[in-house]
C-alpha cells in the first residue's frame, strides 16, 4: 500500500494537532455529480452499482477528482447486512429501500444469523480493497455501517417509515424480542466493520439515522447500548495506525454527553446543534464532526462561504478536534460549484484557528 | 356562558395547585375515532369540515363524549391564515396540504396583508362561539395557530416538504425578504389568536412544527423571535380569567431554556426529551406539556398504562406544572381503547403525586 499523504482527517479524529480543518461530506459520492449519474445510469439499478466493486470504486473516487477533500467514504448502502441475511433489498423509485421479506415475528428473528463477510458481503470488501489500491494513499478511506436500531427499523417496517408503528410496537410490546434482533445486528455490524478494516478501511462510521425517533430512555436502551457494544468489539488498527470510530445519531443533539461516553473518537452533529455549545458540553472527550445545514448549499456560493465561516467560528480556536461536514447528506439537486466553495472555504478560513 | 366546571388544565398552565394531572391529546378530534370518520365522510373534503362551524363543533366535542379529557381543542387546520390570504389551500389525498398560489417572490410577499378575522376567517370564530355554547362549561376550549415560520414553510414550499429547499434558500439568500414574510405572518397570528380569544378560546397554543428543522441560531432569529412577538401581542384575558399560552416546537428539546424565556406559560415537549430533565432545566419558569411517544399506543393497553406511569414518575412530585399529552398528534390507526386507557391512567396514577 502507498503511504498516506494526507492524514489530517485521521489526526483530527484522534485529537492530534493539525494545520487546518479537514473536510468531507456525507453522500459526497452521489447524485449531485453528473459523472455519478452517468455511472448510475450505466449500472441500471442502485444495488448493481453498490455490488459491483469496479463501479463502487469509481464513484467513491469521483468527488476526489473535483474537490480537495480530506477523506473518501466507500460507496455502499446502509442496508447491505439485512440484504445478506436474506431480506431481499430492492429500491422502488420515489419510495426508497424496500425489503421483500421483512421481519414480522419472533420466528423470523430466530432465523437470523451473522452473515459470512467474505461470502454475501464480499463485494463490499472487494470494493474497499480496490479503492485502497486506486486511491493510492491520497486520503484515508472511511468504512461504515448503519446502527443496529436503524437497521432494525428498516427490517421490521419493510422500508422507510414515517411513524415507525411496527418497529416501535415491537419495542414497546416485545422488548426481549427487540433486544434479540438488536443483538444479532450488533454482532453482524462488528463482523462487518472488522472485515472492512481488514480490507483497508482506515476509519469507520456508524450511521444512526433513526435513533432520534426514540425517547431518551429508549435511545439509551435500544440504540446507544448497541453502538457502544460495537465500538468495544472493533479491531482498532490498520497498517499500524489506530482506526478511529465516528458515531452519528441524527436528531441526537440532546444526548451528546451520552454519546461522548461510549468510547467513540468522534461524534457527528446534525445542523440543529450549535457546535460551539456542543464543544463546551463534551470538552476534549471527543472530536466533533459537522455541521452545516445542507440547505445552505441552495443559497449563493458567497452565502455558503459565510456559513462555513460561521460554523468554524462557533467551534473556535483549534488545535484539533473538528472535522467539517454537513449536518446530513448533500442533497441531489445541489450544484457542484457550491460543494467546491464549501471545501475550499473550510481549508482557507480554518487555517487562522490553528496558529 | 356556563361557569367552567373543570379548570384543572388552566390551573396547571398557570402553575396553580391542582389535584391530579390534567390530560388532553393533540389531534384528539381525529381519524382514529369512527364517529369522526363518519362526519368527515359526510363533509366530503377536509376544508369543508374545517369551515362548517356545525361540523367543526361536532368533531371537537366527540372525544369529550368518550374520554374524561380536561380540555377540548377547536377543530381546525394550521393553514387557515395563508388560505385567507388567498393562497388557495387544498388537500391532495396521501400528499397533505397544497397551496395553489405559493409564495415565490418578493412581489408575492409585498401583496400579503393581515386578513380580516371576521371575514375570511369568520368560520373559525363561529366554530369557537358555537363550541363554547355546546361544551356548556364542561372543560376549557383551546384555540391555536401555526407559528409564523411553520406557516412560511408551507407557503413558500407550496405544501409539505422533506428538505425545505425553497424556504431555506430564501432564508439564507434573502433574509430580509424572509423577515418581511414572517412579520406579516406574526401580525396575522396575533390578530387571529386575539379574535379566537374574543370568540371564547380560554387558552391558546402555537404549533411550531418545523422550527426543529433549523439550526440553533436560525431557530432564534426566524422562529422563536416571532413567537415571542406574538406572545407579547396577545390579549391574555377571557371571562375575567387569564388566557394561558403554550408554545410547542417539535424537535426543540435543545432549546427549552430559550422557549421558557419567551413569556409562554407552558412549553410542549415531544417524546425525545426526558420530561424530568426538562423540569430540572426550566425549573418553575413554565409548565411542561407532554410527552409520551405516540407510538406507545400501538402497544397493549397495559403497556400504555406502564408508560403513562413512567412519564408521571419522570416529571415527579407536583403540586402543579404538568399537563399530560402525547409528544405529537395521535396517529389515525390507533384503537380508541388505547386512548381510553391513557386518559384514565393519567388521572388515576397522578393523584399520589399531588398529596
Amino acid at each position: 500500500m502507498s503511504e498516506l499523504q494526507n492524514d489530517r482527517y485521521l489526526r483530527a479524529l484522534l485529537r492530534q494537532p493539525i494545520d487546518k480543518t479537514p473536510v468531507w461530506v456525507m453522500r459526497q459520492a452521489g447524485r449531485y455529480l453528473p459523472e455519478y449519474r452517468e455511472v448510475r445510469a450505466k449500472a441500471g439499478d442502485f444495488m448493481t452499482l453498490c455490488s459491483t466493486p469496479d463501479l463502487a470504486c469509481e464513484v467513491t473516487l469521483q468527488p476526489l477528482r473535483r474537490f480537495d477533500l480530506d477523506a473518501a467514504i466507500i460507496f455502499s448502502d446502509i442496508l447491505t447486512i439485512p440484504d445478506a441475511m436474506g431480506l431481499g433489498l430492492h429500491f422502488v423509485t420515489g419510495e426508497g429501500p424496500k425489503f421483500s421479506n421483512p421481519i414480522q415475528s419472533a420466528a423470523d428473528i430466530a432465523k437470523l444469523g451473522v452473515p459470512d463477510m467474505e461470502d454475501n458481503l464480499a463485494y463490499v470488501m472487494d470494493a474497499i480493497r480496490l479503492t485502497r489500491r486506486e486511491i493510492d494513499g491520497k486520503v484515508p478511506l472511511i468504512g461504515f455501517s448503519g446502527s443496529p436500531w436503524t437497521l432494525a427499523c428498516y427490517m421490521v417496517e419493510g422500508g422507510s417509515s414515517k411513524d415507525f408503528a411496527k418497529v416501535k410496537g415491537m419495542l414497546f410490546d416485545a422488548p426481549d424480542q427487540m433486544h434479540q434482533l438488536l443483538n444479532v445486528m450488533a454482532d453482524s455490524v462488528i463482523a462487518y466493520l472488522n472485515a472492512q478494516i481488514a480490507a483497508g478501511a482506515q476509519s469507520v462510521m456508524l450511521f444512526d439515522t433513526w435513533g432520534g425517533a426514540l425517547s431518551t430512555g429508549n435511545y439509551q436502551e435500544f440504540s446507544l447500548a448497541y453502538m457502544q457494544k460495537i465500538i468495544s468489539g472493533l479491531t482498532r488498527e490498520s497498517d499500524g495506525r489506530t482506526v478511529p470510530v465516528t458515531m452519528f445519531t441524527k436528531g441526537g443533539g440532546q444526548w451528546l454527553e451520552l454519546m461522548a461516553a461510549t468510547g467513540a473518537d468522534a461524534v457527528g452533529l446534525d445542523w440543529t446543534t450549535d457546535i460551539g455549545s456542543a464543544r463546551q458540553r463534551v470538552g476534549d472527550k471527543v472530536t466533533l464532526q459537522g455541521n452545516m445545514d445542507p440547505c445552505v448549499l441552495y443559497a449563493s456560493a458567497n452565502r455558503v462561504e459565510q456559513e462555513v465561516a460561521s460554523v468554524l467560528a462557533s467551534y473556535g480556536q483549534g488545535e484539533t478536534g473538528h472535522v467539517f461536514n454537513l449536518g446530513h447528506g448533500i442533497h441531489p439537486t445541489i450544484e457542484p460549484e457550491k460543494m467546491q466553495r464549501l471545501v475550499d472555504s473550510v481549508h482557507r478560513l480554518s487555517e487562522p484557528y490553528y496558529r
